[in-house]
């Protein structure tokens, strides 16, 4: 920590020790704090580095003079003085064996009262704290969130640069494909009527990249979208970007793998085992769901063979019954029972039912449907979902891709009642083999004009497994990808693909997902060009970096690691953006405001 | 260099040794040339790393059927074989004194002709170069280039890391604010008629930031401004960006120039001196410029009162007479002052005639105008000057701002002429006490109706000289700033200030700028509300990263240390864009295209 003395003070408020005892010192800061003891007024001075004991003792004719201006909460001030010991140590401050004896304290500027208080635990709500962002920010936890960040990205260009990885700045300006996501789109002045989008990710860029003989190309760089909001999710964001040449799948898992040990290790200081491999039918078999949470087991079981042929019509007649084995929850009261029930049937888990059967610590077991199953049918229930004594198996039923899903969600639930998604624990895994394509029904984040067609999955550049290529032209549905995501405690962190380098068959894909071939020339052209000119083998991957963030910070949302995020409607309540703009300048964009 | 190896090479082409005699490699990459000699086939495989000989020696009988397929320039393959030592050793080559003969060759990928040849000098235009980028990126000097970019970013992070500065990232969708240059704007289709803006700084929110208690920020950021283009103007470009609390000038110019002799030092290898100071009227006053190049000296003499009262009206009459004394160009030849004089005339420079005087190595002095000035009126040219025997003292006269942007003009040339502008000779300059405001009299770049108005010569938010402050009122021009360039070499690498931290001052400031007092609240009112809350006194600096680079790299276009620059037009002639997006788009936004 070079260079902190500046000109207004020697040293920073976390700084001091004893050993500084007895020097003329200035420090500057905010009043965090002031209270009176006796004669004297003590004053706790904030930055970024700490908090710093100020006090007048009361026996200088000085300090009466300077008290009358009064110090109010936040107030900006440079205070001179001289170290001393302090009386009674703080142990929970850095600076807590001394305190300054003011000499002089000078006002830098007043402040009013804030509108919340700045603490970690703040009495100020969310829209609040938007709003007066600026405020949030001088609050310690959301600053050490930020902190985090600036580290997590000096360990990722760190890593990356001692791999050979060069940093690429992609155009921020480029052209608006509207297969994808909405673009967010620029009028441009000087090409009237022709608009630039803003990328959401340099994804054929850093492909050119590879075409170039770059080798190996990163950048951490924001990316756009232009998605009807949800909780986590922000208009721009940042990723991790990366590709790599002449490689196979098997080198970015192995790459990127030492990409996510060097960052646990070094931000969080662990070492975290070798990351297992499952496969997106696995992954949608086991756990429901394409981003399981690792951190417990508690995997569905298939119950259609076991349960079927007893009369119970809403197992006979499911397409899919499945179970969970929630271990030690066999005590379970008939209550919290109900109000899981009630629980899996909101229409956000859409679970028409729940049933259950009790494992209890003497060996018996009852279920939620003993007029249908007997004792030796529930037996092998248990053998099946391989229950214990105390555990409790829950089961549901109805169509397969519904059923699966709220699955999924109800045994998330129960791994959080459970106690056992600790958000100090970190369980990673890589996802593979997932489809190339998804059948689009009419997704309310694409143009209403793409629905009924083939979506690629991942993007209409990833490589399917040169095995199924065939099934293109029989059953798309089928083709699998040289595609994985990263996935740590049940969230998608990152993901990526081997990438088509050969132009035919990247023009089969564009006619597989429903463009005409002047179409794809016209948006890709420049893409499938490049690789008539000797394009390299290559495949990459890309991190959602806030997210990362967030998850390495143990945090559900996103938004407090994002400096000046926007709120679920893409607002900045701070500056208030979007807003209206001049004629003057709709005029010289050559557009003009369209009467919904 | 850990992990270069992947599932398709055991090596790079830049890496094999005559330590690795013997070893069975393999290597990926590019044809860059093949030759036959007797019964050998030799093939030069490039990478990013190097370049690698392959041979053939015609001994084997599999080689014969490899070499029917044909290899052909920038085919992409994958070379197996043997390392052997080479015969005639290649001094020029990393991997010089070895080569590879070859088992196997496995074509990954066919190349067509490449428009252009892929060497330092290449035989392609600019037009075609751009059009065709990726191939373009495969010269080695280009790709020097951005590698050289790679590693002034990771030092400059590691420098300012050090030095507790937090990297932040800033919103790209801001507000926008048409009192500066020209914004680039996003239409909302969440928030229909209202746009985001483009940032053209992150100015703003790192004020915003020092207010938060962040202390000290950087950015390397992309920035966006809507200009007409000049040839080394680009309409997104990056800056490193940074700001630092309870701090003054002198501060930041420590501070800055810690970072710009860092970069020197670890970039390439140069200690450079202390960074002089100047004022931008010494600027002006002696270079006619406030970017001054300082490789050299030949300053400006203002001669009215020397030349005045001799009948030659053309100095009579003149606001300005002014001198330089290029050392050792006495010898001009009459062709070459003629040649001289039309150049100076060009309407680039735009003066009306130029009078010179040679200082004879005999020691006499002979003058374009003898009629009006005998030896001993020129002996006080040359004392004024400081010419000796040998040297050409070159004078314009004329209107006071345009004489002496014509002679800065003639300077620099002359400078070129007689070499003194080395581009591997680093002369940093600190340009100081700049005036806080200029007089907009219709510049092009600026909305219409910002014209005859003050404007802030860095932005509305710089500090004025306190003891400057009263001259807001009676004599705006004459305001000095707290503000500061960083010039190298004549070029201007970067620019800040101390800036205003209470809410009267900047309200004064805006006021001057010819807002209103709702037009100020409604654009600016979330920062000026900050600074009542506690806002401490901070300042800061950005700097032109691609022009840093360009000029690091020694190059005068900034275009080829960009990966994907857009020409001048702001098109990206690659990708085509902008271009015209769909009328399902527009009607999502909420926008039409305006018949012109």
């Amino acid at each position: 920590m070079r260079r902190m003395k500046t000109a207004l003070r020697t040293h920073h408020c976390g700084e001091l020790r004893t050993t500084d005892i007895n020097k003329e010192v200035s420090l500057c800061g905010w009043i965090h704090k002031t209270r009176k003891l006796g004669g004297a007024t003590f004053i706790d001075l904030r930055d970024r580095y700490g908090i710093t004991q100020l006090v007048f003792l009361g026996d200088d004719e000085n300090s009466n003079t300077l008290l009358q201006e009064g110090f109010s909460r936040e107030m900006v001030i440079r205070a001179t003085g001289t170290v001393i010991e302090r009386e009674s140590k703080n142990k929970n401050l850095s600076t807590g064996d001394i305190e300054i004896k003011l000499k002089n304290v000078e006002v830098l500027n007043k402040a009013l009262t804030p509108p919340f208080t700045i603490e970690d635990d703040t009495d100020g709500g969310d829209e609040l704290r938007m709003k007066y962002r600026y405020l949030d920010l001088r609050r310690n936890a959301v600053r050490k969130n930020l902190e985090l960040r600036h580290r997590m990205a000096i360990e990722t260009r760190n890593f990356l640069d001692k791999q050979n990885f060069l940093e690429v700045e992609t155009p921020v300006l480029i052209k608006s494909t509207p297969e994808g996501a909405r673009d967010f789109v620029v009028p441009s002045r000087m090409n009237g009527g022709q608009f630039y989008a803003l990328p959401q990710s340099p994804q054929t860029f850093k492909q050119l990249l590879m075409v170039s003989g770059f080798d190996r190309y990163y950048q951490i760089v924001k990316c756009f979208r232009d998605e009807d909001l949800r909780a986590d999710r922000q208009p721009e964001f940042t990723q991790i970007d990366c590709e790599m040449s002449f490689v196979e799948q098997e080198d970015i898992l192995n790459t990127f793998e030492g990409l996510v040990k060097h960052l646990f290790k070094t931000v969080k200081g662990l070492d975290i085992p070798e990351i297992p491999r499952m496969t997106y039918a696995d992954a949608m078999k086991y756990f429901g769901n394409d981003k399981p949470d690792t951190r417990f087991e508690m995997k569905l079981v298939e119950m259609n063979a076991v349960v079927a042929g007893k009369n119970f019509k809403v197992f006979d007649e499911a397409e899919l019954v499945i179970a969970i084995c929630a271990k030690g929850a066999a005590e379970y009261t008939r209550k919290q029972l109900d109000e899981l029930t009630e629980w899996v049937k909101r229409p956000q888990i859409g679970a028409t039912g729940l049933v259950y059967a009790k494992h209890n610590t003497d060996g018996t077991i009852k279920s939620s449907v003993d007029k249908f199953y007997n004792e030796e049918d529930l037996k092998k229930w248990s053998d099946t979902c391989g229950s214990q004594p105390g555990d409790l198996i829950l089961i549901l039923a109805g169509k397969e891709d519904k059923t699966r899903k709220a699955m999924s969600e109800l045994r998330l639930e129960m791994g959080n009642r459970l106690g056992l998604r600790d958000k100090n624990k970190f369980s990673c895994l890589w996802v593979i083999d997932f489809p190339l394509l998804e059948w689009n029904e009419g997704d309310p984040n694409l143009l209403a004009s793409l629905a009924g067609r083939w979506h690629a999955k991942h993007h209409p550049f990833t490589s399917p497994k040169p095995e199924d290529i065939a099934l293109l032209n029989t059953s798309p549905g089928d083709v699998r990808a040289n595609a994985y995501d990263i996935v740590i405690n049940g969230v998608e962190v990152g993901g990526g693909s081997i990438r088509i380098h050969n132009k035919e068959l990247q023009a089969k894909m564009f006619e597989v997902l429903g463009f005409s071939s002047e179409e794809a020339q016209k948006q890709f052209g420049f893409l499938m060009n490049a690789f008539e000119f000797g394009a390299p083998p290559h495949g990459g991957i890309a991190f959602g970096f806030d997210r990362l963030c967030s998850l390495f910070g143990g945090a559900e949302s996103i938004r407090d690691f994002i400096a000046f995020p926007k709120n679920n409607s893409g607002r900045d309540v701070m500056i208030d953006a979007p807003s209206e703009i001049s004629e003057e300048q709709l005029n010289e964009l050559s557009i003009a405001l369209r009467q919904k």
